[in-house]
Parts: C-alpha cells; structure tokens; sequence
C-alpha cells in the first residue's frame, strides 16, 4: 500500500468499511479493510500514513480488535473515548498543507466526502476519490457476487411492487421532482419485492434503482442474475432492467430540466458525481426507508407465526445442548452454533440465518459482537454462562433473539447482573411513552438499572428490524441522543429489538433480547401513548436470574411472557421438547419473604 | 403601534420578552410586550403586522395567555405545538418580498438577529434593528431601575473577585484573546461579587463588563447606583467604573488588532453592532457560566445552612395555614403568599423571594405558572390540593420549594396523580447516571410512571439554580433532547430543580419540586457514576399521596428523607411548629397486604 501511495503522492489512504451502497455487512469483493488489516468486525477503518497505520473502531469491538490487531504495527483508535480524535481530526493534526488523501470513491457517501472535503480544506489538504489503491495491490480480490435474484411472492410481501412504487411516486410529487435515485439495497428489495443473497445473512442484491415520475423505473444489476420470467414481470410493473455498471451512465444523461431525489448519505460520491450539473438535486431521507420500517398488519401476522417457529426451533436447540452437555458430550461453541442452525433448518420458510449466530461461553460473551471460529472456540464446562444471540430469515419475517444459558452454578455478581440487565429489559418494554417520542429519549429506562449499580453497556438499546431483509434497519434506534441527529420517533408498526447487555472483560457478557412492535397503548386527554407488543418467543432460562431482585412487578411480566410462550410454542413441540418448554414456562416459585423487600 | 407601522414603513413589527442583557425575568422598562398585550406571562413574543397580531408562549402558559387575551383580537400562537408556525416561520407565511421588519436591536441577541436575517432575507424582507416602534408610543414607560448595588460580603461568597477573574483570565488565554465582553446579568453579579436589584425577585442589577486580559476591567453601571468606597474597593481589584450607556462608545473603541470573545447568544445586535470590524470575534458561552454553576463545598455549606432556615420557615408557613383553616378563618391564596413571605422574612440573611410565590388552589394550580393576584385570586376551602411553589433569596444561597398541601378530604384519581408524580421524581432524585450524561439523558426517569397512565407535563424537569442569584440559571437543565442542541454534561456541585408536574386544565394541578445537587455515586470498572444529594428539607404531605401505589424503597426513601427533615429542622422549631414538624416527619404506616403488591 505505502509502495501505491508513494506512486501516486498520497500523503494518507483511507480505507473504510463500505460498498458501492453504503451496506453494514459487506460482499467480499468490498472487504479491502479486513484483507488490508486482518480486522473482521463489521465496522472499522484503517487509515494509512507513511509512518502509521491506524484502526478506528467502535466499543462492541475494542477487544476483538485488540486481539486480531496484536503485534500488526496497527493502532487500535478507540472511537467515542473522549481523548481520540475521530480519524479525520486525525489526518488534520498529522497532514500538511499540500497533501493527499485517497478513499475509493465507491466506498464514500457525497455527505462523508462533502464533510471530509470541508475539514481537510482548512489545511490546505486535498481529498482524492478517483484513485482505489487497495484495488490496484490486491491482486486475488474476490469477484463481485453473481448470486440469482428470486421474488418475494405475494404471499408474504403483502403489498405488490405497483402499489409500492406508486406510493413511492406520491412521496416525490410531494418533494416536486422528477426522479429519485436509490442505492441502498434493503431499500430497492423492499419495493421491488425482489430477494437476493449478494451478502452473507441479508437477502438483499448489489443494485441501483432510478424512479421517473412519469415515466418508469430502471433496476440496475448483473443481468445474469434475473431469469427470462421474472423480467417479464418487472416490465409489466413499470420497471426495465439496466446493467449494474451503467447507473454513471445512465445518470449522466438525464433530461436538462428533471430534478432529482437522493439520500447524500446512502449514495456513494462516484455514483452522485455522475448527475448532470443542471439536474436539480433534493437531498433526503428515502421515502422507501420510513415506508418499510412500518410494518403492515398484513406483514405483523406473518411475523407473528415465524416468530412461533423461530421459538420452537431454539427450544429443541437449547433443550439440546442442555441435554448433550448433562451426558457428558463434550460441547464447543460451534457446536451450539449448528445445533441452533439445525433447528431453525426443519422450519418451514426457512431461508437462512440473519447473521452469523454469536455462541460465547464465559469471558467470550464479554466481546458483544464474539464469533466462535474454527481456529479460535471455546469447549463449554458444567458451570457459568452462555450468551447465544441468533436469528432467522424467513420468508416471512426475520428473527433476532439473545438468550443466557446456565451451563452449571453461577456465582453471585454473575445473577445479580443477569438479573440487572434484565429488570432493564422489562422496564423499557413495559414503558409507555408520548406518541412523537424517539428512541433516545426512552433509552435510559434500560439502562437506570444498572447505572444504579455503576454499570453500562457500551451499544445502542435497540435497531431496526427487516422484514425478511436486513437484521439491523433504519431509520429509527434506541440509544443515548447523538449531538446533531434528528431523532425519528418510534412509530406504531416499527420492530425494535430490546437488547440490554453487560460486558465484564476477561470475565463473562450478559445480554437478554427480545423483538417487539411499537403499538397504540392509550389515548387520553394528554395525547397518544405508545408501548411495545413483545414478538419474540422464547422463555428466559429463570437458572441465571436472582429472582429476590425481581419486583413484584417484573415477575408477574415473566410469569405471563412465559405463559404466553408456552401456549404459543407447546402445539408446535412434542417429548423432550415440551417437557423442556413446560419446566422453562412454569411460573416462577412464590417469593419468599425476604424477597418482597425488592 | 400600526400608525408608528405605516410612519416609518414596517410591514411587522416583533415585540420580543428582551431586555439589553436578554434576561429571563425583564425590568418594568423593558416590558413593552406586556404593555402591549396585557398578556403576564415570563415568556412571549407579541408580533403585529397591518392585519394581524399573535402571541407567541409556550405550554407553560397555554391557560393564563388564553385568558389574559380573550377579547383583545390577539391570537394566541402555542409553541410547540406540531401545527403551529414559530414566529418567524409564519413572518416568512405572511409577509412578501420588499416587506421590512422592525424589532428593537436592544432585545435581540446578535444570534437570533443572523438567524431572522437568513430566513426573512430568503424571501426579499429586510430586518431593521435601529427602531424602537414600541418605545416611540411609550409615553409613560418606567425608567431604568437605579436601585443601590451592594457587595456580596465575603463569608458568603467565598471566593474573592480578584480569583474569579483570575479563573476567567485564564479561560480568555486559553482562546487567545484579549477581550471579554459580558451582557449577562448574573455572570457580572458572580464575577465582581455584587449584588443589586434592579429585577424583581434577581439579586443583580443593569450591566455590561469588559475585561481585558493584560489591562484590568470595566464595569458599566448607573453611576448613582455605587457608593465610593465600595467603587475604590472595584478600583483595588482593578475594576473601573463607566457609565451604562458607554457601552458601545467602549467598543468602538476597541484597539485594532484586539480579539474578543463573547457569546452571540447573551449579547445584543445593538451592542454587538458597536464592534469595529478590525477586531476579530470569538463565539462562546461566557466562561463564567460553567464556574458558576458548580458550587464550590464552601458555598454548599451555606446552601446546606439556608436550606435548614428556610424549611423550618416552611414548617411554620404550612402549620399557620393548616390552623386557620381548621378554625374556619377565612384564607385565600394571597394569604397565603402573605404567610410564607412572612414566614421566610424572619429568618437570618434572608434578602427576599427568589421568585413570586405560586399558591395555587386546585384548578389554578392547572396553570404551572398561576399568580394569584388582587383582582383574581381564589378562597381556600376544606377540602382539595393546594400548591405552593416558592423560593427566597438568601446571603448564603437561593431556594425554589414546591410542596402539595391537601386542605381536606381528595378524591382518588387526585391521590393517584400526586403520587405518580412522586414517584417520578423519586426515581431521578435516586438515579445513578454515567460521568458525562446530561439531564436529557435521564429526563425519561421522572416521566416514566406517568407515561405509564398516559399522562405527561409540558415543561423541563429541572432547572440550575443560582448562588443569591437568579433562581433559573445554565448551563444544565433536566428535560427531553432538543435536537440541534448541544446537551450539557450534569457535573458534580450544580444545583437542579427536580420537579415533575401534571396539570389538568380546570381541575388541579400537582407538582412536587426539590433543590439537589450532583454529587459522585460511585466508580467502578465503567466510570465513575453521579447521582443527586437532595438540599430541600421540608416534608412531604403523606394526605395528598395514595401510598399502596409506592414501592417498598420508595416508602423507605420517604421515611430516610423525613427523619433527615425531623433531624435539621426540630432545632429550629418549637411549640405548635414542632409537633407539625413531627407528625409530618413520621414514618409512614406499615403498608398493609394488598399494599405489597405494588
């Protein structure tokens, strides 16, 4: 890489964690920065100097990174720890007046170029984004995926791509533009009701999409990927089919005069830098990504069914695990990971996992975002915790859901803080707030229970969820106000996942997550107030809980969430499963009286 | 105000609550928006164009500006609510291009001037700054205050003038500049350690001060309002004095190639306009703002004593109120303003009230911001909730108190309510919260169990309080994100209000306030954690609370809180007092079985 820089007089290179479409979760053929540095997490990037080499990344992967980055020359940057400088301020205190920063072009949003252009000028620093270093060194880049595109059929997509497309259509003659460029992938499967599998665990295909007003669509993709059929049908909808590579092209010649809709921050510079200059552009949010976030009615009952599925599968696969381990059959974390994939597989519509399944026993789980790996996995023991976060794609609906197993005795601090974690849980999904509300500002309902006790996790409380498309969808969150963002409210429809955790270093990780729907609690004479409805079903192992920290309250919650689960998940299950099911869902023993005190 | 309009050619005209020093709470002098519209509110802007005239306030005042205008052809514009266009927004609605707007430069801050310029500039309409319409038609309008200004001695303000500005010299070096401008009222009381009052209820008086880092300061004040020693005393620490009115004259006078830091936000266009072009400007919150609002352990120890005074005040104030009611003497809100005023009155040190005193009876406490006043007051009766929100002015701090007092039998739902709110806050008062956290952050905690019943109040959580200063003071406070707003790390040793409220229009009112400082929780492997020391001492009444509703720690957090109450006040209180003080400071009664369930 320095050999490339010096070639081409480039004083810095960056090289983030993106795609030609701004994914979280990336095609091989775009993971430069985890060849370039041997850093798997999914967000990082690696920044380039003469003299050093620096990682910036954020707090779920600090000790992932600190081990895959150990003995690398490579500086681990520590993003949000208030004395690093973000990688920019970075570059301005190491550059100097005159020099050169590379980043790929189809790596970069305009907003990111636009704001990286600004800070770099005041030095006097130049930002290149015509030159992809990486791609000229790395000879064996994987080639772009060439995976077909299948429909979502009507059944399960619900609202067809015409009815999509035309509420899309309304969206833009409210903004008075004439076209609206789309980049993002979940977004352009959304309302084409198409499905791929470019990316590992996300359903989604390398595509771009421009939308006339008046005059059509055109879906830019590998052609091979579509059969005769299917373009057929597109057509009949109003959308015609282009080669990936000529959305430049294809930009370049729009009509003087059209105006045109696009996100700054989901389109890739060398993509914007295509529109002509006497196209008017309009910089928003897509109106596809609010549209898709509510879920229909329709979609929540799919959801709904999947979700008794998804439960009945994880009840086998921890019953399981359980009961392999009691025989004394020596158990890894990969193991836990395909016995829980097993499972999922004899599911009807199941199409495959939503991300890579997180198996960690003890001090693993301290790394949020662990991965088990045929190189690096832990045996499990008769004692301690399991953390396994998992999930499905189904064609109708996804799953996300952490549960703690216990494998054997728990010391105390470890049910104290799996018990804290979860008062956190119920607490945030029993909360009613103000229509209008974000999720910022209910964030710290989850946390207060551990704040009580000086403790925090370092992650959001909860994103997004597709609806058989991506595990982590916009545009709302819960987690603390971010300085500058405009908060989205949380909308009746919209999925949340509600994932408390605790992260003990070298010692154990606690997280417990459910999916939930924001609904309609109450009206009154103060306004709309909305709750979460829970979706996921699954019970909560009650061997990790310290159950005299539990009020009143919160034990009845898990009383009903349990009885809820057992009638739900009991008609799909059968012997060891639903005798594993029935003891999990009993309800809790009467406290004790020196329970009440709690 | 039309005729003066078409005089001068104003298309609108913006009567802002502004005075020179954009003060909260504004001299007689500066009150043209009252004048004009009758409306009493602290907070409103009036806007008049050939047409038309709105009110601009916020819910806080909702109720009160609808009656003080009803009749006046005024039309009450409510901030915040969804479909209602800020001032400015509807100026951009109504007026065309070539229209000019009129707003006195004295009562606009330089930022909100840049701000309006941009919006209306946009549609062709000019802002002018040099036209008073309101005082050209003014012809009784009260004079500037000229009361005396006195010195904060120093065993009560601890720290000397000469080491406040030596902190503020340090603070202007390390921007690298050499002048400071200040416009700010209690910024120039806590800098130079005096006091004035010059605005009801605000201990401080009409000023600007510019310090220089090498060549000492000047104070701009009413000549009349020091004596000579205390202004050779100023001269000693190298303060000098200039007339009021100078204040511009000095800036134009500003030495080429000075730099000066001031806050766009706290000065006025009028002054600010005064700057010579050649010097360079720096915008920043005024240094002083942040020492001030950590208090030092000295002036804790004073706020700990006045605090005690001023409870035992309290005590004798609501055991008056108390008797003569159950004698069938005939009370009203007045008298009750008069019993507390009187009561504080008595006691060491005290200076005045910190603010007018809120005795709202049932549905005037509806009205977060009632007065009651000559004209319109209510009579106390046997039965229903009276709020007394009050506060003194103290040599060794400030106190702002809301209590609920129940005068006779309350029906369910009011009992309800009024515990709700306690427990809101409650569960603040009680937090942990990271190193770093805003008040916007843990806002959610005190609204949570009223969120629960689908309910909510309009206003912040909490406020800063002042040092004998002003009762509402930055740069903290406790209340939902703002977005666009920077938010303001809670630190160790400021002082906040807690004081969630409902109010039910033309029903009652509840709201339940204490004074608490951040003090550190705790530290642990995440940070160190703070929480809240409370420094209000003075019962609550258990008659107005349904206790079956509080949990076991939250009865034991009332219990903890009146034997602390009992233990600082009975010293102070004997007689008739005293025996009020104990039965108010009682442990609550056992909770009965059905009880526990909460």
């Amino acid at each position: 890489m320095r050999q490339a820089m010096e070639r081409h007089g480039i004083a810095a290179c960056i090289v983030p964690s993106a795609d030609p479409h701004l994914s979280e979760y990336l095609p091989e053929h775009w993971q430069a920065r985890v060849w370039l540095s041997g850093f798997t997490g999914s967000a990082g990037t690696l920044v380039i100097t003469a003299q050093q080499t620096g990682l910036w990344t954020d707090s779920r992967y600090f000790p992932q990174a600190e081990q895959q980055l150990a003995g690398s020359g490579i500086a681990l940057m520590k993003l949000g720890v208030p004395t690093v400088p973000d990688y920019v301020e970075w570059l301005v205190e190491h550059l100097q007046a005159g020099d050169r920063v590379a980043i790929a072009g189809d790596c970069v949003s305009l907003k990111a170029q636009r704001e990286m252009e600004q800070q770099l000028g005041k030095i006097g620093v130049q930002l290149r984004t015509d030159l992809d270093l990486p791609d000229q060194i790395w000879s064996d880049r994987p080639a772009l995926p060439q995976a077909p595109i299948t429909e979502h059929a009507m059944d399960y997509a619900c609202i067809t791509r015409a009815d999509k497309l035309a509420r899309v259509r309304a969206a833009m003659r409210e903004y008075g533009i004439s076209h609206h460029l789309l980049s993002s992938l979940d977004d352009i499967a959304w309302l084409t009701n198409l499905r791929g599998c470019d990316i590992a665990c996300n359903p989604v295909f390398l595509a771009h999409l421009i939308i006339s007003t008046d005059a059509g669509a055109t879906l830019f993709i590998e052609h091979t990927k579509l059969d005769d059929a299917l373009r057929a049908k597109l057509k009949t909808d109003g959308i015609v089919v282009a080669d990936y590579g000529s959305i430049t092209t294809a930009l370049a010649k729009l009509p003087a005069g059209s105006s045109l809709l696009f996100d700054p921050a989901r389109v890739v510079c060398a993509v914007a830098h295509a529109i002509p200059n006497q196209v008017r552009c309009t910089g928003a949010a897509n109106p596809t990504t609010l549209f898709k976030a509510i879920k229909s009615d329709a979609e929540l009952e799919h959801i709904r069914e999947v979700m008794r599925r998804d439960g009945a599968a994880l009840a086998h696969a921890f019953r399981e695990i359980e009961q392999q381990l009691s025989e004394g059959k020596p158990l890894t974390e990969l193991d836990v990971h395909r016995l829980v994939y097993n499972a999922r597989a004899t599911q009807t519509d199941f199409v495959g996992e939503s991300f890579a399944t997180v198996a960690a026993y003890q001090a693993n789980a301290a790394m949020p975002h662990y991965r088990a790996t045929r190189s690096s996995h832990s045996p499990l023991k008769n004692r301690g915790l399991l953390l396994i976060d998992s999930g499905g794609q189904y064609l109708g609906g996804t799953t996300d859901i952490t549960r703690m197993l216990a494998l054997g005795p728990l010391d105390a601090e470890q049910k104290r803080d799996a018990t804290l974690v979860l008062k956190g849980m119920i607490a945030l999904t029993c909360a009613h707030f103000p229509r209008g509300a974000s999720g910022s500002l209910v964030d710290a309902l989850a946390r207060a229970p551990l704040w009580a006790y000086g403790m925090d996790y370092g992650h959001g409380t909860g994103h997004g969820v597709g609806y058989f498309l991506n595990v982590h969808e916009g545009p709302q969150s819960i987690r603390p106000p971010v300085p500058g963002e405009v908060p989205v409210p949380l909308k009746p429809g919209m999925i949340s996942s509600i994932e408390p955790g605790l992260y003990k270093p070298g010692r154990y990780g606690i997280r417990h997550e459910i999916l939930a729907v924001v609904v309609e609690a109450m009206h009154s004479e103060f306004g709309h107030y909305h709750t979460f409805e829970v979706l996921t079903l699954c019970p909560f192992d009650r061997r990790v809980l310290e159950l005299s920290l539990l009020s009143a309250d919160e034990r009845a919650w898990l009383d009903n969430y349990h009885a809820k689960v057992y009638s739900a998940l009991s008609p799909l299950l059968e012997g060891t499963d639903l005798a594993w099911l029935s003891q999990h869902c009993a309800p809790l023993a009467n406290p004790t009286a020196a329970d009440q005190r709690a």
